[in-house]
């Protein structure tokens, strides 16, 4: 544990910075909260005129505390934070908080007055947390401190999960909705704003702590991912599951969710697959987030996930319901295999349908548990769900018994369980059996989906530099060289005036007007297709010129590019881009013009492999057309992975922005893929 | 109420037929729990041997207990059943309940067994619940007749909201989530197998009962779809919501439910088309079945929805995740228009974004008052959404007041809450209130999706009858014949025998084999495609006859069709069939190689109208590229709404079970379209 762990989790002497006399006050809360429950170390409120606060001695300014300061929490104003930071730094105090908010989501001056009070931290050493974070609370140890209404609770029940949050509210709502279920917290930190301590950040303080079983994490952007790519590793290495909500899968709450912490927008998809590329779990319902780490705690990912899993009932109603639902989300409830078949078979069960229905067996924990591990045994099953029915409403501990027996037999499937009715003291038991326990049959597919989703984090190929030079402002015959530079090479020619002749094409050719300045070139008259003999393109050229020059009359011509026609079985788009959240990121999706209509798309962090790339053509459903679906012919997809691994290197090009083939001709099996159309952006 | 609704909810007289004096078993449950909430009436057990069960005169068979009896619940084993119908017939007893499963979803051997009780139940005019019914509940008549044991609960809140359920088990686990915040029930149905009385019949029986405002369904299969459309049409006409669940979302769900209940599975789209067009509003998350009737009682159909919301929260992070979860479910949280912002800027809420935040303005109910009326003054949007933060949790009455006084208001535009932490007070107070409260951003995404999507029942178009005669094995000259008697005439040729010239075609044709054996002709080389004139015709179809003959030497070849090679702008799939549930169906899809990669379909109860044809065709994304996209020509659909519309009539042939014109040709605007393939299937 490093001395920022310490100043954060286990501050031994906390300053209140603003701290109110007044109980009915926001800024009261810290103090009242820390002693609420139960801090003993020493507060310290700092009150320009009061000599006590609430009982606490008071003083003045930093500058009079006597001794140490471990952690200080700024409850002013945002116009009197700068003013005190100098102060806390001049303290030596390791870390500060920032209660306050109107700094860079606030506009121009408010991100100046950001950058100016990270700089003075920065000189003098001094962490973080915010602006306007709710605090950090370390439940195990007593240290509430924190202005986040939920600890108006007069009891919080401590736990083994941490939660790191951007919202501050939804970490006590989290809070809330766990102590209701029996599911307590470590630690509970607000980051705010994460003008210096994102929470991946913070979080990666707590993946060490042997008070931590597992980390959720809400969040509303994602502001440098390399925190959480360290993380999710050492997560991993220390067999820590982290488990992320995070917002903006619809525009709007992209929108929201970074006019709300003034990060920018990047996509939802890229946000995806670099959770998935980290081995992040993630939940996209709110109670998943509690539901979810019983089921991870303790376990590795699934080297083979099946999407599939054996699921037993006391209810007909409420299993059916239960494997509808995961079939939603894609999982499928799987009928036993053999082995499980004869085990069920053994202990009474004859069974072969997908959903076991113990009604009539009644609801005997040595029942339960038989029935638990006969579907245990299925070789082709990721989990074993228990759809518990009334007795969970009205006999919780039979109905939690047999769970508990199955599980304590030790078989490696992991159980869990789904209760139908009202049930919260069977829901308190399995909390603290450490069984994962779903209210809804929503939130259960949801867990069950992300458990089968979750994996190691990924290898990321090394990406070799690219000595390849790149004028500032590219044109498509700049775009088309740095590909052939990246192993991605359609033979293509270029003329600078329409009475040059190209050389080295099969006739027919395109004709395209060559510029850094257009990026639509159809629209402008500047794309001529099946043009047959050089008379023929000589003329077009000649026309093209003048009919560019007239509709864009600004634009800078640099020559015309000259292909051969060519034909694929099938068309994709290829491209790279810079995602604002995550960075570098290549995608795939079919060509055509229906391709926007059904936004066919998928992507990686890049650079990927070739493993990853045949991977992402296997998830763009139009590309399947080529891969013998119906009997027609095949596409040469080993090419175009190869063309997606050349095009993902473009990661290690800091210079550039983004680039795209589109379209990208597929040929048939051993006849590679050509490059059509080309662009590309530099930063 | 007629004298089913007596029998049923209102019975003074109940039979137990196989009542145990055995308290623990599953058969003494009715009896006890007819007690225990508080039932007036007589119980009259029927019990072989003792005088007397559970403290009640009992009597050795029906026809022994003296005067009439009002309804009989058969708790007898599946074997007894048939026994005792002939005496509760012979009573008079107009309905009785059967506790039994083992009928007719357990093979043909039950489905006798059912078939002749139902008949010996018909001719004595007995109406029959179940078998495999749970029984009824009637709370504010303190009748729970049923063997649930969720009527274990030593007290349960009676209400005004009724549900029927096939599941009993999940009639007991929705009452239980129900009573803990608050939501209590008037009466609660298991139909079980449905052997007689449908969910849709019995919910019929309560649309019109004083004590019911919105009646609840928890469906796994569509049984006798016209009570639910006749129970949907009343139930507009009454001011009641009739709301479902129903599983069948996944393809094994859609398994599950029906081999549980021995229903044949249609598919979901049909039944989503059926909910839609008849009114009946679907939500898709469990608890949404009891968040979503506070939203609907008392308001009609919105005439013209937006598909929008005003947003107001007292947490930013919480309210933002509402806002993401609408838009995933496809509703924007809109900023104030003019009116909304004005109202909102007089009463001190100057603001333009997506979510008026009000934490600083704190949770004062007349400012949150004052907020929601501000929000509630847009002309753009469906509702208004508040999301509540801590208050909710600790102070209810507080967090509450200002939605109260914004209602009470009275302004027409509908208010709903999420409680973002646990906060059971308040959901009990809004519960109370009769204002819609949330428990999850899922579910209230899915309530205010279902308001959106909730219609009045649509006028179904008369289907007039089509005389025109088929043979009982058409071929493609025959679908195309039916085809052109719907007014969907493409032209075309048939010849008997290769040598043999077709008339009035223009060249270049295709030449396809003709058999009422063949639905796939091209694989069997039945297929010729662009045959240039009349010499080339002979000799393809002499090469086709003896191709097909050797590949398919079992069917019958009934001659060739030649028909003038087309083609369109683009092509559609135009179907028509009897869903097994729901009944007849027109469907609509892209049509070419990936319409199956992309399921790029939709659908409607046909027949339809020129309207709804038009609604399908803006639903299909592939179809899109013909409505002027990206400025590409625009195709005849107006044409291909008339062939919808001609396809669907097909509905009055109630000898036709399938058929299907695939592809349909498109052509230009004023272009019409042709059926370049088509087939039909005879009952």
């Amino acid at each position: 544990m490093n001395a920022l762990h310490r100043a954060l989790f286990e501050p031994r002497r906390i300053a209140l910075v603003g701290a109110s006399a007044d109980r009915t006050r926001l800024t009261a809360r810290a103090q009242l909260y820390l002693r609420k429950h139960g801090y003993t170390g020493d507060i310290l409120p700092v009150h320009p005129r009061e000599a006590e606060v609430l009982g606490e001695k008071a003083y003045p300014s930093i500058a009079d505390i006597p001794g140490e300061v471990d952690f200080a929490y700024l409850l002013l104003g945002t116009q009197h934070v700068e003013g005190v930071v100098d102060a806390v730094a001049a303290k030596g105090i390791p870390a500060a908080c920032v209660l306050a908010d109107g700094f860079a989501e606030a506009g121009p001056e408010g991100a100046a007055l950001q950058a100016r009070l990270l700089a003075t931290a920065k000189a003098a050493g001094l962490r973080i947390l915010g602006p306007n974070s709710m605090g950090v609370i370390n439940l195990n140890a007593r240290i509430a401190c924190s202005v986040n209404a939920a600890l108006e609770a007069d009891s919080l029940p401590a736990g083994r999960i941490a939660l790191v949050s951007q919202s501050g509210s939804m970490m006590g709502a989290i809070m809330s909705r766990g102590a209701a279920r029996g599911i307590g917290f470590s630690h509970l930190v607000g980051t705010g704003n994460e003008a210096d301590l994102s929470a991946g950040e913070v979080a990666g303080l707590l993946v060490e702590d042997p008070q931590v079983d597992a980390i959720l994490l809400f969040l509303e952007a994602i502001r440098q991912p390399q925190h959480y790519a360290d993380l999710a590793r050492r997560a991993h290495a220390a067999g820590k599951p982290v488990i992320v909500y995070k917002l903006g899968r619809s525009p709007y709450g992209a929108e929201l969710a970074t006019s709300h912490t003034g990060a920018l927008a990047g996509s939802d998809a890229a946000a995806e697959a670099f959770f998935r590329a980290n081995g992040i779990a993630r939940v996209t319902t709110l109670e998943g987030l509690l539901e979810l780490p019983a089921l991870l705690i303790g376990r590795k990912p699934l080297a083979q996930p099946r999407r599939a899993v054996g699921v037993m009932t006391t209810t007909g109603g409420g299993g059916a319901m239960a494997v509808d639902c995961l079939g939603v989300a894609g999982i499928e409830a799987r009928a036993p295999d053999a082995a499980a078949g004869a085990a069920l078979e053994a202990a009474g069960f004859p069974h072969h349908g997908r959903l076991l229905d113990v009604t009539l067996a009644g609801t005997k924990p040595e029942r339960v548990a038989a029935a638990l591990n006969g579907l245990q045994q299925a070789g082709d099953t990721d989990l074993v769900l228990s759809v518990i029915g009334s007795s969970a409403q009205f006999r919780p501990q039979d109905s939690v018994a047999g769970i508990l027996r199955a599980r304590d037999a030790g078989l490696a499937k992991p159980l869990a369980a789904f209760l139908v009715p009202q049930a919260d003291a069977s829901l308190q038991l399995l909390a603290e059996a450490g069984i994962a326990a779903f209210r809804t049959p929503e939130s259960a597919a949801d867990c069950i989906r992300a458990w089968c989703d979750w994996r190691l984090p990924r290898e990321a190929p090394a990406a070799p530099a690219i000595a390849h030079a790149l004028p500032e402002r590219p044109d498509e015959a700049d775009a088309r060289k740095l590909f052939a530079a990246l192993g991605l090479d359609s033979p293509f020619a270029t003329i600078a005036s329409p009475q040059d002749a190209p050389k080295d094409v099969a006739w027919p050719v395109a004709l395209k007007i060559l510029s850094p300045d257009l990026a639509h070139k159809t629209e402008l008259g500047g794309v001529k297709l099946g043009i047959a003999d050089s008379a023929a393109l000589k003329q077009e050229a000649a026309a093209m010129q003048h009919r560019v020059a007239r509709m864009a009359p600004q634009a800078t011509l640099t020559g015309f590019l000259v292909q051969s026609m060519a034909k694929g079985l099938g068309e994709a788009i290829l491209g790279f881009r810079r995602d604002p959240e995550i960075g570098p990121i290549v995608m795939l999706g079919t060509g055509g013009v229906t391709a926007e209509l059904f936004r066919d798309v998928t992507l990686r962090l890049a650079p990927v492999t070739e493993a990853e790339a045949m991977g992402m053509i296997a998830e763009v459903k139009g590309l399947q057309v080529l891969a013998g679906w119906r009997g027609l012919p095949r596409g040469d997809l080993a090419a175009l992975a190869q063309a997606i691994v050349a095009v993902s290197k473009l990661a290690a090009r800091e210079d550039i922005a983004e680039a795209e083939i589109n379209p990208l001709m597929i040929h048939g099996e051993g006849g590679g893929v050509t490059v059509a159309d080309a662009w590309v952006v530099r930063r």
